[in-house]
C-alpha cells in the first residue's frame, strides 16, 4: 500500500527535488478556480461541503466540543470542534509514533504525498474555509490558501525527503589493514524523528503558514499535533480530517495527525508547546509570543515566522505608474494583512528621478495614493482583492494610525455586495517624517502605510538597516534606476538579512513568493528565526541513529 | 589566488563530497606516523617545533600574555599566550566578516581546505602539542588529534559546502501568463553568515572535537574566535597560527580566526557565548556547562557535545576471546578518559552462552580483567596505550569508585619510563549489581568501568534504556549471538537515540569513529544536542538572503 503511495507520487516529488535545486518556476497544483480546470459543479460543490459544517460538529471524534470562530465577512459559521484533554493528545501522538518511525522514508513520502492529492481534490471546500475564517477574498483564498499551500508543503516534503536521504540506508565499510584482511563493517542508518511536534496556526494563513512545518515533521516521523487559531479552524480541521483518513487507509494510526482547538482562556498552545514530549514547534504569529515560545519551549526545536517592519525604498524609476501600481496592489490585497506587506515606504524629501522628470514627494504620494484609490475605490471589485478584516484590533489601529500624521489617502468603509456584515476597510496611507521613527518604528499590522520623507537614498537606507536591526523584516523593495543605488541597497539588505526585491512594475509583488524558488523569511533577522523551506528547516526535525556490525 | 586554491583542493573536496554521501572508507590524512610515510626527519622536526614554544612567547600577536598549562606528562610547558580583551576579538571579527561573507563558497572553501592542507604539513608538531597537553599516547595524539582531526573538518567542510551549493547562486524564473508574455524573473541568492562564532576547545580532544565547528563556521563566512580548555591551548594556538597565516595570504583578515586563551578564573567562555554579537558557539565538555550554554547563550545557534553513561549488553558471544580483548583495548585507550569510552558493561548474573558453554558472571568478568591486564601489565607497553591522567579529577574519582564495589581489577599507577613525571593510571573495574543505579547512573569520567550483573538480558537492556533516557549516552555495543535480541537492543538503541556497535572482536572499538562513514554522538539524547557532522549541524550557521529583479 505505502509502496504503491511513494510510485504514484515519485514523479511529483522528483519534479519537487529538481524545482528546489534550480529554483526557476515550478507548480504542481493549478492556481486557477476556473470551471475549465475543475469542471462546472466544483466551485459549488465545495461551498456546500464547508457550508455543510455550519452550526454543526464537524466530523472528528470527541465527546466536549468548542466553537470559537467569527467570520470575518459576518457568516455565523458556529463550527463545533472536538477538544481532547492534552494528556490525551500526547499519550496519542506517542503510541503513533514508533510504526511511523519504522516505516521508510519512502513510504512516509507517499503516505503525506497522498495527504495532499487528497487536500487538492477538496480545493474548492478548503479555499472556502480559507475565505470565511481569515477575511480573505475568495480568489486569494483559493491560491494562497489552497494551490500555493500545498505547493509550499510539498517543497517542504521535497527538502525533507532529500535531507533523509542523502545518506544510505545502509553502507558498506572496508578499511585496509597492511598486510591483512580489511576490516568490513556494515552500517545502517536509522532516520529517527525527534518526537512529538506541535503546529501553531495563525488567523491570516491558517493553511500556507501551517503547511510546510506540519509536512515537514509529519514526513521525517514525527506525530503531528494542529492548534489551530481559535478564529481560522475549519482549514486546519479539514487538512486534519483528509490527513487521518489517508494514514488510516494506509494502515497507520491516525493520531499521528491530531487537532487541538482551544477552548477560550485555555492558552493551549503555551501549555503543549513547553510538554517534555513535544519536541518540535513551528510558529506563526506576534514578535511577542513567537519570542516566548523561542525563549520557554526550551526542550524543543522551535521555528518561528514572526512579525517585522517591511519597506520599499524609492530612489528612482523609469516606469513611475507602474511602480505605483505595483505598491498600490501590494498594499491593497487582503486590506494589507499579510505579514510580507510593506508599512514604511521611505522617499526622499526633494522628490525622485523619472522619465517624465523630477517628480515631488508629494506627486510620489499621490501617484501611489491615487494608484490605490483606483484599484479599492469600487466597492464590489475592491472586496475580491482587499477581502474582509480579520479582527477589531486592526479597526482600533487604523485610528489610532489617521492621527499619527498627514492622512494622504484615507482608509474607506466599504458595504460587501453579498456579506452586509463583512468589515472591509480599504488601505489608510499617512505621511510621515524621518523624524518619525517612534511612530514607524514598529509594526502596524493592517491595511496602513507610511510615506516618510527622508534627506535621500542614504538617509533611506540608513533607516531601512536601522528598523530591520531593531524589528526585523520579511521583504524590501526597492526602486531605482542607480545600479549604484541598487547595489547599496542589496549590500544592505544582506546585512540585515532579508530579501529584496528590485523594481517590480509588473505582475510579480513584493509580497508574494513563489514556492521552489523565493525563500519565505530568512531567519536572518528578528522577524524569523527560520525561512521556509530550507535544508535548515528540515535537517533538524529528525536524528541519524546508527548501528555497525562486521561484514 | 582563491579561485587557485579551489581549484588546487577540488579533487579532494568532490572526494569527501563522494564519502559523505556514500559513507563507506575513505581518508584524506596518512594515519600512520611511520617514516615511511613522512621521512625520517619529519617526528624529530615536529617535536623540536613544539618544544621550541616552551617557556616562550607563542608566535601570535599581543602584549598581555596567559601560561596556564600543565602536561599530564609533568612536563614544563610555560607557553604564553596572547590574551586579548573581549571587546577586541569581537570587533576585530566583526570587522573582518564583510569581506569573507562576499567571498563565493568555493573561495572561502579553497581557503579553509588550504588551512587544512598547511596543518598537514605541521603533523608532528600538532601531534606532539596533542600530546603534552592532553595525555594521550603519541600514535593516538598523532591519529586522533591530527589526521583523525584533519578528516573530521574536511567532513564539515564538505557537509557545509554541499549545503552553501544546493542552491545557484543565481536562477531565472519563468512563470507562464495565459495569452500574455512569461513574468520573468533573475534570482540571486546569498550565502550570508549568521556572525561572529565562538569554539570552546575540551581538554582530552582540542582539535578532534574542536575542528569540524571551526571549519564548518569559517567556511559558512563566520568568523571564528577559538576559546580552548585552558590546560590544552597549544594544538588550537597552531591551529589558529595557521589558519592566520592562510587566510592573510589569500588576502583576508587574519583576524576571521582569533585564539582567546583565558586568563585563570576569567569564565571567559560564559562571557564571549552571551555576547549578543556571537551567534554561533560549539561546545565540547561536560554536561552540566553544555547545558548552561543551551539554556543561557540564547541569541546563538548553539552545538554541544557533552557526556553520558555508555553502555556494553553482553548476552552471549561466539568468540569470548575477541570480545574480552576488544572491551579491554576500549576501556583501556587513553585511560578512559574517552567520551565515547563504555563504562557500564551489564552482564546476567546466570552468565553468558559462549561456544565453550556457559560462563558464569565471574568467568566473564576475569575474561575481560585478564585482559585488560594483559594489555595494561607492563608499563613500558602500557603508556603507549593508556597514556596519562589529564587532571587530579580523576584521581580523586577512580579513589571513590574503588570503594562503590567489588574490585575486580585494580587500577595500577605505572611510572612512564620517560616522563618520571607522569600521572599514569591503568583502568580500574568494579562489580555492581544492577540495584547500584545511584552508582552506575550516573558518569564517572576516567578509566572506571562497572560490570553489572543483571536478571538477564531483559534487564540489561531495560537498564540500558533508562539510564541513556536519563543521562544521554555517545556509545553503546552488544555483545549476542542471538538476532533476536540484537533486533531488541537495536530498537532500544534507537528509542533512545544512540549509535550502536554490535559484535566487535577485533580491530574496530565501540569508542571510536570514523570520519565520512560514522556518525559521532546523534543529537538524540542527552549527551549531545548535535553530531558530527550532518546536514543539521551545517544548515544554520549561514542564510539564504535573497534578491529578485525582473530579466
Amino acid at each position: 500500500m505505502t509502496a504503491d503511495l511513494f510510485a504514484t507520487h515519485s514523479d511529483k516529488l522528483d519534479a519537487a527535488l529538481t524545482a528546489i535545486r534550480e529554483r526557476g518556476y515550478w507548480s504542481a497544483y493549478p492556481e486557477s478556480p476556473s470551471p475549465r480546470v475543475w469542471g462546472e459543479t466544483a466551485a459549488a460543490d465545495g461551498k456546500a461541503a464547508f457550508e455543510a459544517y455550519h452550526n454543526g460538529d464537524f466530523p472528528l471524534e470527541g465527546t466536549e466540543r468548542v466553537a470559537t470562530e467569527t467570520s470575518p465577512f459576518g457568516v455565523d459559521l458556529g463550527i463545533r470542534y472536538p477538544h481532547l484533554d492534552v494528556d490525551t493528545l500526547i499519550s496519542r501522538g506517542q503510541e503513533a509514533l514508533p510504526a511511523w518511525r519504522a516505516a521508510t522514508p519512502q513510504a512516509r513520502a507517499g503516505v503525506t504525498l497522498e495527504i495532499l492529492d487528497r487536500l487538492a481534490k477538496n480545493t474548492f471546500e478548503l479555499a472556502n474555509a480559507v475565505q470565511f475564517t481569515t477575511g480573505q477574498a475568495f480568489v486569494m483564498a483559493f491560491q494562497a490558501g489552497t494551490a500555493h499551500a500545498f505547493d509550499r508543503a510539498l517543497e517542504a516534503v521535497a527538502y525533507a525527503y532529500a535531507e533523509m536521504t542523502r545518506h544510505p540506508a545502509t553502507a558498506e565499510w572496508e578499511k585496509p589493514a597492511g598486510k591483512g584482511d580489511p576490516l568490513r563493517m556494515t552500517k545502517t542508518f536509522h532516520v529517527v524523528p525527534r518526537g512529538l511536534a506541535l503546529v501553531v496556526g495563525c488567523n491570516t494563513f491558517p493553511t500556507w503558514n501551517s503547511y510546510p512545518g506540519l509536512f515537514a515533521s509529519l514526513v521525517t516521523g514525527n506525530p503531528v499535533i494542529v492548534k489551530p487559531h481559535p478564529r481560522a479552524i475549519a482549514p486546519l480541521a479539514i487538512t486534519v480530517r483528509v490527513a487521518r483518513e489517508v494514514l488510516a487507509e494506509a494502515g497507520f494510526d491516525p493520531n499521528l495527525v491530531q487537532l487541538a482547538p482551544e477552548a477560550p482562556g485555555e492558552k493551549l498552545a503555551s501549555v503543549l508547546a513547553t510538554r517534555p514530549e513535544v519536541k518540535i514547534v513551528d510558529f506563526t504569529g506576534s514578535t511577542e509570543y513567537g519570542d516566548w515560545l523561542e525563549a520557554n519551549a526550551t526542550q524543543a526545536v522551535v521555528y518561528t515566522e514572526k512579525a517585522g517592519v517591511n519597506t520599499i525604498i524609492i530612489d528612482s524609476t523609469d516606469d513611475f505608474a507602474g511602480m505605483c501600481r505595483n505598491i498600490a496592489f501590494t498594499l491593497s490585497l487582503y486590506s494589507g494583512q499579510m505579514c510580507t506587506t510593506s508599512q514604511n515606504i521611505y522617499i526622499p524629501r526633494d522628490g525622485i528621478s523619472t522619465p517624465d522628470g523630477v517628480k515631488t514627494f508629494d506627486e510620489v504620494a499621490a501617484g501611489i495614493a491615487g494608484a490605490t484609490a483606483k484599484l479599492t475605490g469600487d466597492p464590489a471589485r475592491a472586496v475580491e482583492l482587499i477581502g474582509a478584516i480579520v479582527n477589531d484590533g486592526v479597526i482600533g489601529r487604523l485610528d489610532l494610525a489617521r492621527k499619527v500624521g498627514e492622512v494622504v489617502l484615507d482608509s474607506v468603509a466599504h458595504t460587501h455586495p453579498d456579506f452586509p456584515d463583512a468589515v472591509v476597510r480599504t488601505p489608510l496611507i499617512v505621511k510621515l517624517d524621518a523624524a518619525d521613527e517612534d511612530t514607524y518604528g514598529t509594526e502596524w499590522f493592517g491595511p496602513i502605510s507610511f510615506l516618510i520623507a527622508t534627506g535621500g537614498t542614504t538617509e533611506s537606507v540608513d533607516l531601512f538597516a536601522k528598523t530591520v536591526e531593531a524589528k526585523g523584516a520579511l521583504t524590501a523593495g526597492v526602486y531605482s534606476t542607480d545600479e549604484d543605488v541598487l547595489r547599496v541597497v542589496e549590500e544592505a539588505s544582506i546585512e540585515v538579512g532579508v530579501h529584496l526585491s528590485i523594481n517590480l512594475t509588473g505582475g510579480v509583488f513584493v509580497n508574494q513568493s513563489a514556492a521552489y524558488s523565493d525563500f519565505h523569511a530568512s531567519g536572518a533577522n528578528r522577524a524569523a528565526n527560520s525561512a521556509l523551506t530550507d535544508g535548515a528547516y528540515v535537517s533538524n526535525r529528525f536524528r541519524i541513529v546508527q548501528s555497525r556490525r562486521h561484514s
